[in-house]
């Protein structure tokens, strides 16, 4: 299918009327121990638009969650928010009244700066778990962004700089696309490299048919000066992170404080894209304006997708990304199920680091899984990333007659994809996931010689 | 509750009437190339009684499940068995029919030279999966093994060394205890160390309640001089392995070949405990020879655990063993699957390996498990193992004020307890988990430069 929207440089501030800023406050050097030896590093950032926005968030369904996403879960719910600050460093997760409190007096001091509603604030935090926020410097970083904020591309790059804790990289997208004519543009920027299996919804409750394997802190936040009601922008964003975010994998671990939040703020002047006209694109039907919503649905999808991927390859300690394509399955929740435990298993994901095609592991894995197999029907083969040229190692389960060297060069490239048919039903699906490497572990056993390094 | 039985040295050749052997017939050189450089490691080990035996066993719930489980699932139902042949270096799984008529063929070989009715000679079989066995190989160390069995304390040790893969030390157990006056022995010897995950049912199906978080190989093989009738000792294997095997996590992944087989051959010639002294027993009534079947059942589940926790404590590249100890969920089940999520995350046990008290990685993976959990009433602490004396580091959700440097000595020993109450019912679990290192990584990225590193 044609694509009809062009990937062009930019993040949070390409769409009309965005302003962002990223700026210094001194919580990483509280909050952890990590970067206290490497200087100074952003650790607020604010996204504002200059009239109020349609908004939609997603979060995460971890019983245990964060105070930001709690106040996010409430304000969303109107349908209208104009700003956005974020903090890295500290995760205000498991700090009890005083951070609800704290999430509260972030929104309600960029509030009284920028002169909005104060429920029109919204917050998001990452970062170690179970550390009060030290306010007096997140006030002060709050006033900076304030006054730093613009819409330039430094700004947009101290805005992502900000949102970083273990990340390597920027991440961040944008596209372009024509919306009845009117050119629309969607940016957006993104944080998270461990503590990554996002499972997401509109409620931060877990839906009735949510994996139980489900289990990362990512922040993705998007801005479009698209002119869209706010539920129809809560559908367009459900399907795009039930296709991205909600189908990574770093490490298995779902966070407290995983976060998407859109904000639409119309300047775009298209014709409103409506809740009517999104529910009728779902239900198949296709009313006057349904193009809009459709390609208004596939770019968003875009940006979450190459987001969400950014998270992958930059994942802590990751040197390889393999997308586990599930077909065949007796259904798609099955096809979930088997995708995920072969993602998520250590003998698997060890052998993607050595890149050995170790197919007894993965094979091994689907057995364990709660999905359906049976080892006679089951195939297991090696493709370039999307490709269509399959080197199968497995048939019928029983070992091809492709060389082990052949395989192994299948499996060497830093990104491939894996085949899987179990051949019982039509259920598919796919996890963008990562190998576990020595310098995963290494930056994850901390370092408890710190005396910072309290809590979670 | 004062013991009734004494642990002793020995194995399985320490009750009444069994021998054993333990030789080289080289399948490790062939299977995989770790041990190629490392020299000749026994590979083949033989159980035998003088007299038939009743059996029982359990099995991988693993839908893809090797050959010999296949056939030993069979075999067992007779309830009488005399004979265990084991191959290590290859695990006979996902080798199609040739794997099964493989299985046959080393069970009839043992059988003949034994000259015992073939269908009394169980099999097992652990290694890489899916690779056809060298059966020339295999032969010659079968006709060997058969040679060289005795009942000596080397002949024990030659078998528990010939199960080994990438243990690094033998693990052996034994006891006496008496039943009804008589002298009775439980001897034992198994295998471990990676994908150790271990969820077995007698028939090797999942029973309802099974867990879905349930994924090793280990193999262990238990003998006895007790005369218990198989149905006994089928409820007594059961509950041991529950208790034992099925709660120790290595890597989280459960294995295609997992085994426990007990052989009880009566020559202690108590008063046979039999399968109706059995279920009184488990009914909670006290029928007359009920204190037998008790200690026995005691004593054999010492056994296992002991045994279980050696394989934890062996465990690929693990430096700290940690007992999880889930108390106050809302039941057993949502108990089992707290204690599971937090045994197997990854940044839980890279934290261990840290020796970092994290509790925000606890309560977020206590969080995304299937388990209900209400963040105000979380306890998280740490004892010494089996200690009443709990550092905690968490009350109520809300952090204690045990200073950082304690909270880091307690989980600083090569063993602890971490004490995690949920506080909302009377479900309880624990599980005999195991740190995440470099070391793990490093051994199980595997070695593709190996040409005969081939297959699973």
């Amino acid at each position: 299918m044609k694509l009809k929207f062009t990937t062009i440089p930019g993040s949070v501030v390409a769409p009309r009327g965005f302003l962002s800023a990223g700026v210094f406050c001194d919580i990483k050097r509280l909050g952890t121990g990590k970067g206290s030896s490497k200087g100074r590093k952003r650790d607020v950032a604010l996204i504002v638009s200059e009239v109020p926005a349609a908004v939609a968030g997603l979060f995460t369904t971890n019983q245990i969650c964060a105070a930001p996403v709690k106040l996010c879960i409430d304000r969303v719910k109107s349908g209208v928010a104009q700003a956005i600050v974020i903090n890295s460093g500290n995760a205000n997760a498991c700090t009890g009244d005083q951070g609800i409190k704290d999430a509260r007096a972030m929104a309600l001091l960029a509030a009284q700066e920028l002169r909005l509603p104060e429920e029109q604030v919204l917050v998001a935090s990452t970062g170690r778990i179970g550390v009060e926020l030290p306010m007096e410097r997140v006030r002060e970083g709050i006033l900076a962004a304030c006054a730093e904020l613009g819409g330039s591309a430094e700004h947009a790059q101290h805005a992502a700089e900000a949102i970083m804790t273990s990340d390597t990289r920027l991440k961040t997208a944008a596209v372009e696309l024509r919306v009845a004519g009117k050119p629309v543009c969607i940016g957006g920027m993104c944080k998270g490299a461990g503590m990554i299996q996002p499972g997401m919804s509109l409620s931060g409750r877990r839906p009735a048919a949510t994996p139980s394997g489900l289990h990362a802190t990512m922040l993705c936040f998007i801005t479009t000066d698209a002119a869209i009601h706010p539920a129809a922008l809560r559908l367009a964003l459900q399907e795009a992170v039930t296709k991205s975010f909600n189908r990574i994998t770093v490490d298995g671990d779902m966070s407290t404080n995983d976060t998407v939040l859109v904000l639409a703020n119309g300047l775009a002047e298209n014709p409103p894209i409506t809740e009517k006209i999104a529910r009728a694109v779902k239900a198949g039907k296709n009313p006057e304006g349904s193009a809009g919503f459709t390609e208004f649905s596939r770019a968003l999808e875009h940006v979450c997708l190459d987001l969400a991927k950014k998270i992958v390859r930059d994942g802590e300690g990751v040197h390889r990304v393999v997308t586990v394509r599930v077909e065949g399955a007796k259904n798609n929740r099955e096809a979930d199920a088997a995708a995920r435990a072969v993602a998520n298993s250590a003998l698997v994901k060890t052998s993607w680091h050595g890149g050995d095609p170790n197919w007894g592991r993965i094979i091994d894995a689907l057995g364990y899984s709660p999905a359906t197999v049976v080892e006679q029907k089951v195939d297991i083969g090696y493709s370039a990333p999307g490709g269509r040229r399959v080197v199968w190692s497995l048939r019928n389960g029983q070992p091809t007659k492709v060389s082990y060297p052949v395989l192994c060069e299948a499996a060497a490239p830093g990104e491939f994809d894996l085949h899987i048919r179990l051949n019982l039903g039509a259920g598919s699906a796919l996890m963008y996931a990562a190998d576990l490497t020595e310098a995963y572990v290494d930056f994850n056993k901390g370092d408890v010689s710190d005396p910072k390094n309290l809590g979670g």
